[in-house]
């Protein structure tokens, strides 16, 4: 039997959504549950959203926010309460409407019915909102800078792993300002914050932009986003950031008494980012023999793999060479904190060890035998180029370092790179059409905002207006001639 | 208008009960949410939970768990697969039935009834012994050892906050091994953990013991427990390890390819600690002046306060000392962590300020001004003891560390004293009656396990059983003359 000269099959070529599929299998990332539409999240695939959820929380605290709890459920007529907002959820929503199980005659029945149904969180403006309405008094309790760490539920039809699931986990940051400029800078500040995690951590190129009128969160006055491409030419949303105006404020009666003694509406703002972007990582980065992690989202950062044969005298050699390497690096620091490794002792033969290491995306693979032994040597392979090369024990110790960041850079780069060959602008209607019946990818235009247009353009081609770029080009607009914003239109996940 | 000696009022004398919610409301730690027994948990308590979390998370990878994410729903027909779990859960299950909402004459209707109904996961033995059944092949891959931090929704009809509310947050352990006696050993290990989380890190003594079979975890063939006591004499149930057989690997199919070829079901436990510790520290420690806590689990352990007067230039001077003070503190190490402090420069009168620091708990409040300046001191109140007292700056900043460390003693010291002083021992029947009419305390006994009387010595003076404490001790039951274990006893939350 002729076995692939890959980890992964199908090849991101031949079948990119199944390529995806099998990545998160052989990395040992998530699988479906037996709750429709839901996932479970394995150590590997929790373990890289700790690092997301660890830096990012960092951030947000540094910002100044301040971490909070807030319930599971909303009243049903908390929801109604922002119409817009209501829209948005209503054909989504998880109902809890009983609150206990009998014994029935063919098995458990249910029973207790609540006096009014509860909406299981799609999101909380509305349930924090009722609190900020009696924390917040006075211009001295503004700005009020809260976050969140939750799970949400969004009833999803068509589930896939991490980027599309009935419940997810994410962060929401919910503030209450003074001002509406200051409201406008925090959502700014935080869409900013967002593209340092997807740049710096996540190696991850994405666009800052403004969501159309017609892609805007339900009930914001402004949606900011950050957005991806995957190596298909879709694009992917990565994270949100709304400015919410007065809407909320004058739904749930939030209200401070301002220096000037009057009684004003406070403006608010809200933004998330979701265990979505460990897809973003898988559909940016993979490659067919798997996921490959940048190096400061890597659970580990290093393996160190003992390669034995059956010399029982010189695998003792081998494994006290080998300790001495995890010894070593245990002092390495790389973007501040203690480098993350494993020794990897497993009594497995050395091919599968190393290509179970690969698979998972590992940005580097240690490998020591007799030969390394004998030479003071370290094998290395590097997970983003599988490069392989073998360094003195010393040196290569020092530029631990060096290596992790270049292999951050390197991923930034690439896919920078992909980004950039798959980014095409027109100027005409035809010339867009042409456009997305061949290819997949990013298309600028100058377009003026007109729902209906953007709507029907969008069905035409399956495609949608990801954002308005932060960009002060202007130009006339593709479909209308009137003077226009850059807008970049794509296929999406 | 007379001005009350302590911040809380009543005071734990006159309304233990009310006192708590007071100490609630003054340190702002929760607040009970617009759903009902849901609460939310505000900056302060949250800090609380997080620091409780993040010891608790380090301790249980050091133990070589994983941490994994599973999905908050549980189809129905899995819960009932065992027996006597179903039976413990079924009265307090919220359910989830439908799937959207829609517009109809008078608001929005609920609309799309699922195939089977979803109940909001009280424990997740039932969907995790799902996955485990996939997870599980072979001996290789045992034990697993799996954790999940989680939020979980047990329906209550008498909520308190942070005791026993409709929604919580919890880690829940779950692991799986080839023998009876390694499963054992895990039960074993984890209740020694919380035992150490409890006494080293919150100061609260705690019994180690094990459950009746009446008070044990449905399903569960062994319950261990830590079992505190409050300042009115009440057992706090304050976590909880069980050793689950045979029945749940039974129940969802969790079976392994043992060495010796043959097929066997594993035995697992599990092993949880929620966010009621948080009400167990109000409880354990808070005086009349609002909530005490330990250093090592205050989300601020010092807080530094410059007192301001009239004086421009006198307060420029303060304010320098009392950043320098603040620098210094900066490179103080408590219990391998950075001091956790903050400059407070709010604009509010001095005592206003240290009040509200002392109702919040910290351990140590600094206050800085034109005296200390002057004297190149710093004046310390303490708040465990609320002793104070003026401290050359240099020396002072050198015993940060151990003054923390003696809060931390003298906090465990005391409720060691109150557990002790409101311990008994009886060994008839009559003698147990007259001690549960008149006082609140434990209640040593020997006792034969025997479920009926259990219940109807518990019924007739509202106590329960609260654990066999670790013990060799033996003598005659104090029911039937049965030689038995030692047995505690009280009236619980």
């Amino acid at each position: 039997m002729k076995k692939s000269k890959h980890a992964i099959s199908p090849s991101r070529e031949e079948n990119f959504s199944e390529w995806y599929q099998q990545v998160i299998r052989a990395a040992d990332l998530a699988e479906n549950s037996s709750v429709r539409g839901c996932m479970v999240i394995k150590p590997w695939g929790y373990g890289i959203w700790e690092q997301i959820r660890d830096y990012l929380n960092g951030r947000i605290r540094a910002t100044g926010h301040e971490n909070a709890y807030f319930p599971l459920f909303i009243p049903k007529h908390f929801l109604e309460r922002e119409a817009d907002h209501v829209e948005g959820f209503a054909k989504e929503c998880a109902l809890v409407t009983h609150s206990r199980l009998v014994r029935g005659e063919k098995g458990l029945d249910i029973a207790d019915p609540l006096e009014e149904p509860l909406v299981v969180r799609p999101t909380s403006e509305t349930i924090i909102g009722d609190s900020f309405s009696r924390w917040i008094q006075s211009y001295r309790d503004l700005p009020l800078l809260i976050n969140q760490w939750a799970n949400v539920v969004r009833w999803e039809m068509r589930p896939r792993l991490f980027l599309r699931t009935s419940e997810f986990l994410w962060q929401e940051g919910h503030t209450a300002h003074a001002t509406e400029e200051e409201a406008r800078q925090e959502a700014d500040r935080m869409i900013d914050e967002y593209r340092r995690l997807a740049e710096e951590v996540l190696s991850i190129p994405v666009l800052v932009g403004q969501k159309s009128a017609l892609e805007r969160f339900p009930g914001a006055q402004e949606t900011l986003c950050i957005e991806a491409m995957m190596q298909d030419g879709k694009a992917l949303q990565a994270a949100t950031s709304h400015f919410l105006g007065q809407n909320f404020a004058r739904a749930y009666d939030i209200q401070f008494l301002a220096t000037d003694g009057e009684r004003r509406h406070v403006w608010t703002t809200s933004w998330g980012a979701t265990t979505r972007l460990v897809g973003a990582l898988i559909m940016t980065h993979g490659d067919d023999d798997g996921l490959i992690l940048p190096p400061r989202v890597a659970p580990l950062q290093a393996v160190i793999l003992p390669i034995l044969r059956n010399n029982e005298q010189e695998n003792e050699a081998i494994l006290e060479y080998a300790h001495r390497l995890d010894a070593a690096l245990g002092h390495v620091i790389f973007a501040g904190q203690t480098l993350r490794k494993r020794f990897d002792d497993r009594d497995l033969r050395g091919g599968e060890k190393s290509w179970g290491w690969i698979k998972k995306g590992v940005p580097l693979i240690l490998e020591v035998g007799a030969k390394e032994v004998q030479e003071g040597a370290v094998f290395l392979r590097r997970r983003d180029d599988l490069s392989r090369q073998s360094l003195p024990l010393d040196s290569f110790i020092d530029q631990v370092p060096q290596l992790l960041q270049s292999i951050q850079e390197a991923l930034l780069l690439r896919a920078r790179e992909t980004m950039r060959n798959r980014t095409e602008r027109v100027t005409s209607l035809d010339a867009f059409r042409d456009f997305f019946r061949q290819r997949t990818g990013f298309l600028e235009t100058f377009f003026a905002p007109d729902s209906a247009r953007e709507e029907e353009i969008g069905k035409e081609l399956s495609v949608s207006l990801r954002c308005f770029p932060r960009s002060d080009e202007t130009g006339p607009c593709f479909c209308s001639g009137r003077p226009a914003r850059l807008a970049v239109w794509a296929k999406s996940y």
